[in-house]
């Protein structure tokens, strides 16, 4: 494999960054072809760990009585959660689609399990959540794989972790991190679901990157880099 | 933009997720050119968040003095963490180069502000940590751009995150969730450092995965994937 990265490698990854969405809708029933699911889990477990742990584990999902139970905790921990926010932001909460539990062929739960290769982790001594860390790299490597392959994939967040745990017999020192939904997609939308129905604009990059400390936004050792993010670049 | 990838472009990602590495030596001196810095930076930006919260700071930096206090705790962190592992483990953890802070020419801490668009985000009412998964996405965004731009990043997690909260300037409320450095570098490994070095082996693909509960290895609904997960597939 060459080391270097061609202009088409580069915009593959890119174009996959930039058009991946979190998706609860517009799921078909077609089956995965199951070679590319095999490639996507493999995608993800070559996501990065601390000290090499590979914490994961992924528990593929498509018994219906399963996808049930997460739907009814889903929908119990929507209604309680609902009324964190009043009106009218309540009703427009409560009008999303939020999952597509039932609607995807595939749910996939990832986990992480803090045993494995312990106690002693190289890296994880001294805050010991990297193990979390390293879960979550997994799930965006899958998620971006997953797009190149046309499979859209949602993450299921208004849930009950003990609900999870119950369900799917987990371990009480194993940690549930994502429940994902993966199906293939009719279409991903041009922009995220919550900033085309107005409910948050996205941040301009501009916003969310300082210099040296928290908050300064200027600093002459930086002073490039502080006209060039102001400025749109090619990968739009 | 299409829809489709490309065989190239599915290839580009894939290559991106298997040659990435976690960088600790081989840094050169190079600057990092700040239009593809900040090509990375939007990469991270456009990660997933719970909510659409984007909840991360990016703080870039380059300030010896910073750069210098961060090491100190660093070589703090690994003595009081050696005590933790026996010969003849302490010995070979203590001969490891576990971080490149003085030797790549930029240092990136990315936080968590669990304010921002709060308090009430949808999807991190039943699990609050969600916020900080989404950070861990934008993480992994920005480490796979790096590698098809051919910059090496290393993640450093032998760390106190009271000293970064102090030497950055962080407020209370704010986490910080990742210390990178980035730089060109000489070469990426072939393999981890920690699999190189025999530390520990990469788990087989077959050995973290399960079917419909915890620690099912057997069931016939996902018979075919079972057989295929066994075997090398394309993207080795």
């Amino acid at each position: 494999m060459d080391k270097d990265f061609s202009k088409e490698e580069k915009d593959g990854l890119y174009k996959a960054i930039f058009s991946r969405r979190d998706v609860r809708s517009h799921f078909t029933s077609k089956s995965i072809d199951e070679e590319i699911l095999t490639r996507i889990l493999k995608a993800a477990h070559h996501a990065p760990s601390v000290g090499f742990s590979q914490p994961w584990n992924f528990i593929l999902i498509k018994d219906e009585d399963t996808k049930k139970k997460i739907k009814e905790s889903f929908e119990r921990e929507r209604e309680l959660s609902s009324d964190m926010v009043k009106e009218p932001r309540k009703s427009k909460y409560l009008s999303f689609k939020l999952e597509g539990i039932l609607d995807s062929p595939v749910n996939l739960c990832v986990t992480y399990d803090p045993s494995k290769f312990g106690p002693f982790v190289i890296g994880r001594t001294s805050i010991p959540d990297t193990g979390i860390y390293s879960v979550c790299c997994a799930v965006q490597n899958l998620w971006l794989a997953a797009r190149t392959e046309g499979i859209g994939v949602g993450w299921v967040s208004i849930l009950s972790n003990d609900v999870l745990k119950n369900v799917l017999n987990l371990p009480d020192y194993v940690t549930p991190i994502a429940y994902l939904c993966l199906g293939y997609v009719e279409k991903f939308a041009e922009k995220p679901d919550l900033e085309q129905a107005g409910w948050l604009p996205r941040l301009n990059l501009k916003d969310v990157v300082y210099y040296e400390k928290w908050e300064q936004k200027q600093n002459s050792d930086w002073n490039k880099i502080q006209e060039l993010i102001k400025t749109n670049l090619d990968y739009a």
